[in-house]
C-alpha cells in the first residue's frame, strides 16, 4: 500500500500546484488590493492574499507602500502612476468581438517605482494576474524583467473558453463507473448517487483550475443518462452548490444534457428540435437553470453519437439540433457545445468504403454558416478518436463560419490510463503549431490550429478537454499525470509555451525548491514519453490495437472484427487503411493543400502517419529507411527498454520527492515496464507470424 | 417483447416436460399404493398419484382392483401376485457395493393378471418408477410389452450420484451475474442477497429433476465468494429450508465450500489440511450442516483452480485437501467432490512448453489410490474446458482406484449460450461411449466412459453436469435448451440411451399429443445442431476462438496473447497446437494405448481433433481429402447455411406450438443465423488473411 500523500495544508490529498511553499512569492511582500465589492471572484482573491502573506511574513496594507498593487482599472482609487497600466486594461476590453472578451480575462502587469502593480479589468482578470506573480515568483519583481518592454506586459488568454469536461456520473452502479474513462478514483463532486455533502476538495480543485486559467467545467459525462439528466430539472440544487464554488474561482459550471431529455426527463413524446412544445420545454429548462445559476455556461452535447439520441431521429440536422438549445440559452448568455464525434458505430468490418475518419467532415460541412453565434462545435483533435497519433482533424480547417472548439484528451484512455507515464503537451503543442494550409497559407501566413480556434471577429472559439482527475489522493493516479492537466490549462491560455517549459512550471510549483536531481528526472521521464509510449504501442498511426472496451494493453486484432470502424487490414502481405483518393476512401481529399497531396502519396506522407493514410506491403521502406515490419520490430523494442530506463532513472529522486509521490510514481513505472514488455511482444509477434519476416537484428520473437 | 409462456398449471413459468397433460398415463386408472409412512418422498408420491388420477379421470384406490400398484417391496401388505417383484426389488439391494447402491435406487415393473406393478425397496426407487410409467405412457400397459421379458423389468441407474452444479450467487452485485455462466435469468432460489421466500418454483424445479433421475443438486458456485461460504455457518437455516424442497423429491443437497472457509467464514488463520484447528473446524462445519439437513450430500470444491484457495499454499496435496473434508463428512455419510480443473491460468503465452491440456492428469494421477472412499473427483469430460470439441480428458482413464465423476456442462457456456440451438446429448453420448482402452481393452473388452463413471466394487462413481436454468419463464432461456438438461438427467440414468430417442421423449412430454409436425421440426432443428455449431465456429478441435470473458461470439485471436493457456499458434503458414510426444507438449503420452499413438501420428489422428493434436500447415490434406483452408472455408459457409434453414424449418411450427414457446424460439434462431453468419465471416477472413489462399469455390470472403 502506499502511504497517503503528505499535503502542506494539511489535507489528505495532495497539494498538487499550489502547495503552501508556492505562495511564497508573497512573502515578506506588502500588498495591496484595489478592488471593492462581494463579487466572489474578488472575494477569493482577498482570501489568496491573505493566506499568502500570512504564511510567508508579508503583510496586506491598505496604503501606498505596498511591493505588490493589484488593481480593477475601474478602481477610483488606481493612483495617477498606475493610470497607465489602468489605462492599458481597459483599453483591451474595448476591442471588439474576441477580442474584447479575451481582454476582460486578461491583465497588464507594470511597474509603480519600485512596486509591481496588476491591473485587469474584472475580476477574474486580476485573480488570473495573482496567478501569474505566483507562478513567475521572485524574478518578476526584479528590474530587469520590465527592460525593454516599455514598463507594461499585456496577458491575455488565447481562447475565450478554456474548458474541461468531466465525464463524471453520478448513478454508483454506472456500468462505465463513477468517472467514465477515468483512471483516478470516483467523482471529485459525485458520491453515493448524488453532489458530496463536503465540497472542500472541490473548492482545492477549482483553485487549480483557476491557477492554470481553465474558466469552463462541465461537470457531468457527455454520455447523459437518466441520473444525471435530472441534474437540469429536480437536480439544480445540487448544480448549484456545485457551480457556486466554481463561480468564486472565475469558472463557469456547464452541463452535459440529453438531446432527449424532453422525453426522458419531460412529459413529451419528442425531442424533435423543430416542435414547438420541444423549443418551449428548452427554453423552460434554459430558463430554470439560469434562476438556479445565474452564470451558467451552458451545454455539451453528444447526439447521434454512440447510440446517444440526436436530431437525425426526426431528420433534423445537427444544426437545427444545436440551435433548438442555443436559443433556449441566448437570453442568458449561455453557449452550446456540440460536438462533431459523430459516426456510425455499427459499421460492418466488411465494408471498406466506409470510413469512420470521414465521418465528422461529411457530417458537419455542409453545415457550415448555419449555427447560431452562441453554438461552439467541438471537434476532437483526431479525426478517429485520441489515438496515440493521429493526423489533425480535416473539420478544423473546414468550417470558417463557425466557432469551433478542439476537444483533448487530458484522461489517459488510448495513451496508457494514468498507468504509464506519457506527458501529452508535446502531443497538443503539435496539433496547436499545424498549419492547415501549409506554410504558404493563402488566407494568412503561417495560420495554425491555435489561431482557428482563437476565432476571428465574433467567432470566437475554444479548447475543451476531458479531464484526467478523481477522488485519487494525487488527484490523477499517477503523480506526474498532474503534468498533463497542468500544460493543458496553460497550453489552453497560451499555445506557444513550450512543453519543457511547462514542465519546469509545474516542477517549480510542486516541488518548491527541489533538488535539481528532481527536475532532471522529471524531465528525463516524460519528455520524450508520448513518443516512447507510441514507440511500443500501435505503430506508424494506424491506431486501435488495444483490448476492446477497456482500452488498456495491447490486443493487435481487438478491433480488427468489430463494428467501431477502427480497422488495421492487416494480412500475411501488408497492413494499414488506403484512406487515398486515388485508390481508398477518399479521406485525403479532405485536407486543404498542401495536406491533401502530402498526405496522399507514399511518397511524402510522414513516415508516423503511414499506415493511417496507406496499406503497404511489410517490406516498404519508410523514409527513415527502415522497411515497415523493421521498423516495428526495432520501436518496440527500444521502446520497451526506453521505459526499463525511466523506471531506473527515476530511483534516483528517491528522498528528494516526498516518499508517497515516490512510491506511487515507483509502482506505475514497473507496471509501465511489464506492460511495454507485453506490447512488445504481443505487437512483434502478431507481426512475425503474418509476415514470417524474422528480425534481421537476430532477436527473437516468441 | 415475447410473451409469457402459458402454463397448464396456471403458473407464470413453462411446465417443460411436466405439463398436467404429461400426467394422463395414470387417466381413468385406479391406481394404488402399497406404502406407509411420512417419509417425504412417499408422501410426495402419494400428492403425485392424487393429483394425476384426480385431472384426468382416475382413481386412487385402496382395495385390489387396480391397474396400477406400486409397491414398496418390504411393505407387509405386497400380495402373493407380487411377490415376484418385491422378491426381485429386495434382491436388488442385497448385491455388495455399487450394485446394492444402485438396486435402492431402482425399481420393477411386472404385471400381476391385467394390472401393472411397479416394486422397489425404497420410496425414491418407487417414485422412479412412477415417473417411469408417466413417460412410458399408455405403451407401458399393454400386455406385448412385457413378452419375452419373463415378465419382470429391473430398471436401475447406471450411476449412484447423478448430479447437478448450479453457479448460483447469493450477492446481488456478484460480478458475474446472479448464475455464473448462466444464460437463463437469475438464481431459481437466491435473490436478493438471500434464499427466496417463495420456493414454489423451486418445488416445480425438483420435480422435473426427479422425472429425469436427476438425485444431487449443488446449490451455489463452485467459486465460492464471501457471501455463499457463510451458507455452511450463518446460512444454515437457508440450506434447510432449501434441502426440504429437495428432500421431498429425493434429492440430497450440496454446498460448494471455500477451502479458505476456516479463515474466511472462522477465526483460524490457516486452512492447512493438516492443522488440528482447521481438522476441528471442518468436523464442527460438517456436524453443523448435518444437524440442519440430515441428508446432506456433501461438498463441491474447486480449489487451487483459477485463484480459489487450495491445499497447495501449505504444501499439502490435493489428496490431503479432499481427505480432510471428507473425514469431516464421513461420519454423516457424505461425500466430497473434489473438482480435477486445475492447472496455471497465469500462464505466460510465450511459454510453449506448458500444456493446460496436461493439466489435471500431471497433478492427479500420482494421487490414485490416496483419496478416502467418500470422495470423489471430478474431471470435466475435455482436458481443456468444456470446447465444443475436445478429446475425452485422458484423467478419467488414468486413476483406477479413485472414484471419478464426469462433469458435462449443461449450460451453454461454449455452445451458445441457448441463443443457439446446440442439443448436448450428441456430445455427451460420444464421450459416454467412448473407450478409452480401445476396442481391445486388456482389462474388460468394450469398457466405456460409462462403465469407468458406474464404478466397481466400492468405487461407485458420478456423473456431475453444470445446470442451465434461472428464473427465466423457459427455465433455460432458449426454450429447445430443456431438450439439455432432459437429456442430461436420462443419461446419468442410462447412458446407452439415444440422443433421437430422448428427443422423442422430451418432445411426448413437454408438448403431449402434438403434431407430428412438431416432431420433425424440432428433430430437424435439434438433432445435428451439436456438428451445426462445431461447423461454424472453432476448426478442427482447435477450441478458444471465442470473445474473451463472455465467451460468446467469434475472437480468432480473442486469447492468442492471454495468460488462460489456450493457444492456437497461428502463423501465415499454419495452425494447431502440438501435443504431439515426438515434437510437442508430449500430452498424447497421457491416453492408454491405442489413443496415444492414435493421436500422436497425423495419419490417424481423426480430423475433429486435428489441430487439437497438430500444429499444420493451411494446406495439409485431411483424411476428408479436403485441406485444412479448404475444410474451414467449406464447413464455415456450410455451417452458416445450416442455421438458415433451421430458421426456416422453425417457422412450419407456428401455430402448432403455444406462441410464447414459437416467438422465442424463433427470436433466439434469428441471432443464431446473425452470429454464424458473423463467425462465418471472422474465420474465414480470418484464415484467409493468414494463408493468402483463396476459396477455390470462388466464394468471395470479405
Amino acid at each position: 500500500m502506499t502511504k497517503r500523500p503528505t499535503s502542506p495544508t494539511g489535507r489528505p490529498w495532495h497539494a498538487a500546484w499550489l502547495p503552501d511553499e508556492a505562495l511564497r512569492p508573497a512573502g515578506r511582500r506588502r500588498v495591496r488590493l484595489l478592488a471593492d465589492g462581494d463579487d466572489p471572484v474578488l472575494t477569493t482573491l482577498r482570501d489568496e492574499l491573505v493566506r499568502a502573506t500570512g504564511l510567508h511574513g508579508g503583510a496586506v496594507v491598505h496604503d501606498e507602500r505596498a511591493h505588490l498593487t493589484l488593481a480593477l482599472a475601474s478602481d477610483a482609487r488606481v493612483l495617477p502612476a498606475l493610470s497607465g497600466a489602468a489605462g492599458r486594461a481597459l483599453d483591451l476590453v474595448r476591442r471588439p468581438g474576441v477580442d474584447g472578451e479575451l481582454g476582460r480575462q486578461g491583465f497588464v502587469v507594470g511597474r509603480d517605482g519600485e512596486a509591481l502593480v496588476v491591473v485587469a479589468a474584472t475580476p477574474v482578470g486580476l485573480l488570473a494576474g495573482w496567478h501569474h506573480v505566483l507562478r513567475t515568483g521572485e524574478p518578476l519583481f526584479d528590474e530587469q524583467v520590465f527592460d525593454g518592454v516599455s514598463g507594461l506586459v499585456e496577458h491575455l488568454p488565447a481562447v475565450a473558453i478554456r474548458k474541461l469536461d468531466h465525464w463524471d456520473n453520478i448513478a454508483a452502479d454506472s456500468p462505465m463507473g463513477p468517472v467514465e474513462r477515468g483512471y483516478a478514483g470516483a467523482s471529485l463532486w459525485f458520491a453515493d448517487g448524488r453532489l458530496r455533502d463536503d465540497l472542500t476538495r472541490v473548492h482545492d480543485y477549482a483553485r487549480l483550475l483557476a491557477h492554470v486559467g481553465v474558466n469552463a467545467v462541465c461537470v457531468n459525462n457527455v454520455n447523459v443518462h437518466e441520473r444525471e439528466s435530472a441534474l437540469l430539472t429536480s437536480g439544480l440544487d445540487q448544480v448549484a452548490r456545485l457551480a457556486e464554488v466554481f463561480r468564486a474561482q472565475g469558472i463557469r459550471t456547464y452541463l452535459a444534457v440529453d438531446f432527449a431529455a424532453p422525453i426522458t426527463s419531460g412529459a413529451l413524446t419528442t425531442s424533435d428540435p423543430l416542435d414547438d412544445d420541444v423549443r418551449a420545454w428548452w427554453a423552460d429548462a434554459a430558463a430554470g437553470v439560469h434562476a438556479a445559476v445565474p452564470d451558467f455556461g451552458g451545454f455539451v452535447v453528444k447526439a447521434d453519437s454512440e447510440g446517444r439520441p440526436g436530431p437525425f431521429a426526426y431528420g433534423r440536422s445537427h444544426a437545427d439540433g444545436a440551435n433548438l438549445l442555443a436559443r433556449a440559452l441566448a437570453p442568458y448568455g449561455g453557449t452550446v457545445f456540440w460536438r462533431a464525434f459523430v459516426y456510425d458505430h455499427r459499421q460492418d468490418w466488411r465494408d471498406r468504403s466506409t470510413d469512420r475518419a470521414r465521418a465528422a467532415y461529411d457530417h458537419f460541412t455542409p453545415l457550415d454558416g448555419q449555427f447560431d453565434e452562441n453554438v461552439v462545435v467541438q471537434v476532437k483533435l483526431g479525426p478517429v478518436d485520441f489515438q496515440v497519433r493521429e493526423p489533425l482533424s480535416p473539420l478544423i480547417a473546414a468550417m470558417p463560419r463557425t466557432r469551433l472548439a478542439m476537444e483533448l484528451q487530458v484522461t489517459q484512455e488510448y495513451t496508457g490510463q494514468q498507468r504509464h507515464a506519457c506527458y501529452l503537451a508535446p502531443l497538443w503543442r503539435e496539433a496547436l503549431d499545424f498549419r492547415p494550409w501549409g506554410p504558404l497559407d493563402p488566407a494568412r501566413p503561417g495560420r495554425t490550429v491555435a489561431d482557428v480556434v482563437r476565432g476571428d471577429g465574433t467567432l470566437a472559439g475554444a479548447l475543451a478537454a476531458v479531464a484526467n482527475v478523481g477522488d485519487d489522493p494525487f488527484w490523477t493516479g499517477h503523480p506526474l499525470a498532474q503534468a498533463n492537466l497542468y500544460a493543458y490549462g496553460r497550453l489552453a491560455w497560451d499555445p506557444t509555451l513550450a512543453p519543457s517549459a511547462l514542465l519546469d512550471e509545474w516542477l517549480a510549483l510542486t516541488f518548491p525548491g527541489c533538488d535539481e536531481r528532481v527536475r532532471a528526472t522529471v524531465h528525463a521521464v516524460l519528455d520524450d514519453s508520448w513518443r516512447v509510449y507510441e514507440s511500443y504501442t500501435a505503430p506508424l498511426g494506424v491506431g486501435f490495437m488495444v483490448k476492446p472496451n477497456g482500452h488498456y494493453g495491447p490486443d493487435v486484432d481487438g478491433y480488427e472484427y468489430s463494428p467501431w470502424g477502427t480497422y488495421h487490414f492487416a494480412d500475411r502481405d501488408g497492413i494499414g487503411v488506403d484512406r487515398t483518393r486515388a485508390t481508398g476512401t477518399g479521406f485525403t481529399g479532405q485536407y486543404p493543400a498542401p495536406w491533401c497531396d502530402v498526405y496522399e502519396s507514399l511518397d511524402t506522407c510522414p513516415d508516423e502517419l503511414l499506415l493511417f493514410f496507406h496499406h503497404v506491403p511489410y517490406t516498404h521502406v519508410l523514409h527513415s529507411g527502415s522497411t515497415v515490419v523493421q521498423h516495428v520490430y526495432d520501436t518496440h523494442v527500444a521502446g520497451a527498454q526506453a521505459t526499463e530506463r525511466m523506471r531506473e532513472t527515476w530511483r534516483e529522486v528517491r528522498g528528494l520527492v516526498p516518499d508517497a509521490v515516490y512510491a506511487r510514481v515507483a509502482e506505475r513505472l514497473d507496471e509501465q515496464v511489464r506492460s511495454a514488455a507485453e506490447w512488445r511482444d504481443q505487437v512483434n509477434t502478431y507481426f512475425w507470424r503474418k509476415s514470417g519476416i524474422p528480425d534481421p537484428a537476430g532477436r527473437v520473437i516468441p
